[in-house]
């Protein structure tokens, strides 16, 4: 099985309203729930994909309760969520009917207790001994250390299961130096994380830093692919028009799938892309249209630069 | 015991962001969560002035069941609401921090069927055998008939127990020709019934239209009560600064306590408006400062008006 770990789990809301106005009262005339948190939107897409998939990760009171219920309802998804005393935060996106634009409102998450920060570390080991790979997804709640993702990335590599990370900032920059097999920053988090604006020079810095490869996702442009295999740009044909939410983790369920699956990176890469453009194109914000993936799927550019490498 | 009755019982969280900005992100730095609707913030207030209070409407849901987890820790409190299949809703209160403004955001709450009103209206029947008074507060939940507090309001009055009616819109002006003992609009509610805006037309208007008592709650002027043993006003000692959310709901909880204490009036009207200014005064939204409750207590104005009768 393919293991997404989701430290800081969601219950993503969204609402529909006329408009939002600061300092006045809504009526939401439309209220839709669904699990959240970049490891369970991945997991989601590798079950659809036909992958056996098992997430883990932190869920606590009602809204985690609520959570697992939902869970239950996706095939091919084990959840083996470590249960914590906080609740699972909310997050809500406000949706302008009219134009379309949102607002969003993010909970902290839990405090994680020590305690609780160690049975997820021997779950973690339990579940890494039948994987076939591991996303490690999102930021970390408060209470985990900042240091979490590099202690779950040795761990993966001491029992030989290749990893991914998929985080910014802090957790990033440590998780890298822990050498990863592949990390999937954006363009701001590439950035952040290296100091440079440049996908090129940037994408090589964060290999010396210690990822293996680096797939910078670059928002319409596709992804910058940096590997000990070579150097890909792969691009969606034209822009795509709808809504981006979860098309980066669509896209690191596309390059999971075809890491377990030992494809080339260029149909990794073909696969991301085909996915993400299919997320964006989708009319529920997370989920990908299937009709468009396949439609997708032969149609993507990925060409090597041999020069740049 | 005090019957409240909340058909739209709600989950009531509390963000505080920065400040809101549409169409931008916004990191939540501070969650706090109450059961919520009008009647269960009545029944609260009662339960703090040591009535013996019992609480019905609906709950459904992973929301609802929050909701009753919450109310088994009011002392005084006694649940007896009704199980539906639709979630319980929440209510979204956006607070800038630096300006204390609050942006609200109001689930519609869950579709009521035919069954689950039935089943509201049997516990309802039920439980005005043991109530001294009962309270209809808020609004009507999709699926309930908009009729549906002219009903309540006729089956209390057939069981002989006083009936206070605090709602608005068309669910009011049909309760208010079903002959409630006491209706408690706000100025707006008033003028929407009646259609004047000039608290004492209105009041009488609404007694013409079968409210025995009309108490208008005029926010920072105080009561107006229009009864058939006289006019009243009550009036704070001067403005009070705070949250005025769930002053009107104390304001009731004062009417209804002094009226199964046989008191006159107008000790019940000071009683009223010195636990709504308390309540705008509180720290929390909804709760009431019971020291400047005592304090306000003796300091109320109450003067009759016996000219405009």
């Amino acid at each position: 099985m393919i293991l997404t770990v989701t430290l800081n789990t969601a219950v993503d809301i969204t609402y529909r309203v006329r408009a939002l106005r600061p300092h006045s009262s809504h009526r939401v005339s439309e209220v839709t729930e669904r699990p959240g948190g970049k490891g369970l939107n991945v997991a989601r897409v590798l079950a659809a994909l036909g992958h056996r998939v098992t997430v883990t990760g932190f869920s606590g009171g009602v809204t985690g309760r609520s959570l697992r219920e939902q869970l239950t309802g996706c095939a091919g998804l084990v959840d083996a969520l470590v249960p914590v005393s906080g609740p699972t935060r909310r997050t809500i996106a406000v949706v302008d009917t009219a134009s379309g634009d949102t607002t969003q409102l993010n909970e902290p998450g839990p405090e994680i207790t020590p305690a609780e920060w160690a049975a997820f570390q021997e779950t973690y080991g339990h579940l890494l001994r039948s994987a076939s790979a591991v996303a490690l997804c999102g930021s970390l709640p408060p209470g985990v250390p900042v240091g979490a993702y590099a202690g779950l990335v040795r761990a993966a590599r001491a029992a030989a299961v290749p990893v991914l990370l998929d985080t910014s900032g802090e957790p990033l920059r440590r998780g890298v130096a822990a050498r990863p097999d592949i990390v999937k920053p954006n363009a701001d988090e590439l950035a952040e994380l290296t100091g440079s604006h440049e996908p090129l020079l940037a994408t090589r810095d964060a290999r010396r830093r210690g990822a293996h490869a680096v797939v910078a996702s670059l928002g319409a442009r596709g992804l910058l692919a940096r590997t000990p295999e070579g150097l890909w740009r792969a691009a969606p044909p034209g822009q795509m028009r709808g809504n981006p939410t979860g098309a980066g983790d669509s896209a690191v369920a596309g390059l999971l799938s075809g890491l377990v699956e030992n494809l080339p990176w260029p149909e990794r890469l073909a696969r991301a892309v085909a996915l993400s453009a299919a997320t964006v194109l989708a009319p529920v914000a997370g989920e990908f249209d299937r009709q468009a993936y396949e439609a997708l799927a032969n149609r993507i550019a990925v060409t090597e630069d041999a020069t740049a490498a």
